[in-house]
């Protein structure tokens, strides 16, 4: 395989290796428990994001990513999923504040064991572990966490998919038709 | 007034009188009519489509703008607002076809009396007259219809708020909290 | 008219006459002595924000909305214009920090006379005055400010394009041809 | 590990292996020949195209996501790459038309071996094969296509960083600094 592809490819391994392997059972817990989700992230974050929240929509969740059109008022009773590699994007922080305080629950995938919106969720899912992060060169920024965070999120749906055992017929149904 | 806000105002003013006072009242019809209602357009005839639907969406309505992470699939018995000033962008010809095609109504808010988009459409709600568009310098391109449509729709809203007596206050429960 | 759009306009109308006449050719002055501009706002006020970064990028500025793809990194010597009505959007704050931070210039567009991205901003430009801002029914939340930003935002526009004799045909030219 | 994330990992695994090695390297010079990079898709693998333009910025490219309210028009000697799974997106068709009527280069980033925007396209970059894209339960829809292109376009900004010796450093300092 080309060498580039390996470098993406053994990095992610090896960090969802390294990753706790009753998250997505977890998670879906959280979800289930919830009226609304809500998920948000900045940057390539953000994209995580969007990748994640169609597909919990396509599920039959009521999902929405931050700062979009639609997206309404967070209640208590909802899950707010805070997508911050460091834990310490500002914007982030706020947000975890404000929900925490209207009384939903928050949880928080992130690459660091220990960050300002740790301390605020409810609960921390760490990707990889500390050690996980060197610096790779050709995987620059936060590159090895947005692209584990997508993957873990991507088994997520797989998990939520083989349990309640949803046909692809019915996520299809709820897809988009206008472009 | 400063004469570039004066130049705006009266071009929009002058566009809108020329604009049957019923729309608001038809459109009210068509929209609570519906299931669901998407609308979609392209560029800043884009931007005008969630100024809209942020605010139907505080007023109660499924409300969803085209190409965001949430919106579902059309159906039957769905509305879907197209805004296009020339009633001829490409994406939207495909998407007004296939909405008829799920049996979904059609209604097109333009700048022009007859379009591709308009003959499709099952509503034609024209913003002034073929003649309101004569070239302005200093009001580019689509500026004239933009901010036209634009105003229309959130006279649109206010006529909404009014007829079914809408406390700000229960559009406010709706609006976002998290940034 | 109908009196929906009237209540609209008339209150855009008398927003902007309350406001000074001097703006444009301040902001016009701010904007030439940049490198390049950001502009910032959160829900309808970020619509605002792209509506008028597309119109000066097609009069040729190096212009940016916060939050998309390319938006690069702000440096010393440019502009971070910040959309806020109460002048606390949190987030803004932040942002507007950094910006001095780094040696950028803030200007702050804005209903309050007195916020705290105002004690930050290097400049505020108060659209009307704090009691243009009484509740109006049909007119819900921030309507009156984010209305009357944009229309002396594209009167902003206008006057840069008389003051710099800029073609339509110039402005088509950078116009987005792929949808 | 998790038998969701070797799922997904491994489904991945399978279609880069598929690959054609030299893909890295035909399309660096692709994008080193043009004058500007634009970059479109649909759903979730336009969100692809916003992770992989952001990096493309970040090295350098002047590169753009369609749809964005910064994209100017392209232009002859630019370079237009259409993520597109089935290579039968409509908008994507008609954008991919038009490109090449203006005298821009093609590429086409696929799924599949013979499409109509593979018809128009100068160049089909295939990820997998025909037969890479049998359904699997937990990867619904174009979940393959889309992970494996988006790992194949990070690998793509890896050959770049490695080819140029791109420091970390150099693409931080274009990272957005405002939220």
């Amino acid at each position: 395989m080309n060498p580039h592809r390996k470098l993406v490819l053994d990095k992610i391994t090896e960090i969802l290796a390294a990753t706790p392997d009753d998250y997505e059972d977890r998670l879906t817990k959280m979800i289930d428990a919830a009226d609304q989700v809500f998920v948000g992230g900045q940057g390539r974050s953000g994209l995580v994001t969007k990748f994640f929240v169609m597909r919990l929509m396509h599920a039959g969740y009521k999902a929405f990513a931050l700062g979009e059109t639609v997206t309404p008022a967070i209640r208590a009773g909802d899950l707010f999923i805070v997508i911050s590699g460091s834990g310490e994007t500002g914007s982030l922080i706020t947000n975890a504040k404000k929900a925490k305080e209207i009384g939903a629950k928050v949880v928080l995938i992130t690459a660091k064991s220990s960050s300002t919106i740790g301390d605020i969720a409810d609960e921390v899912l760490q990707i990889g572990t500390d050690s996980s992060y060197q610096k790779v060169f050709g995987l620059p920024m936060g590159t090895m966490f947005e692209l584990s965070a997508l993957i873990f999120l991507e088994a997520q749906i797989s998990h939520v998919i083989h349990e309640k055992n949803i046909p692809e017929e019915e996520m299809r149904s709820r897809h988009a038709v206008l472009e």
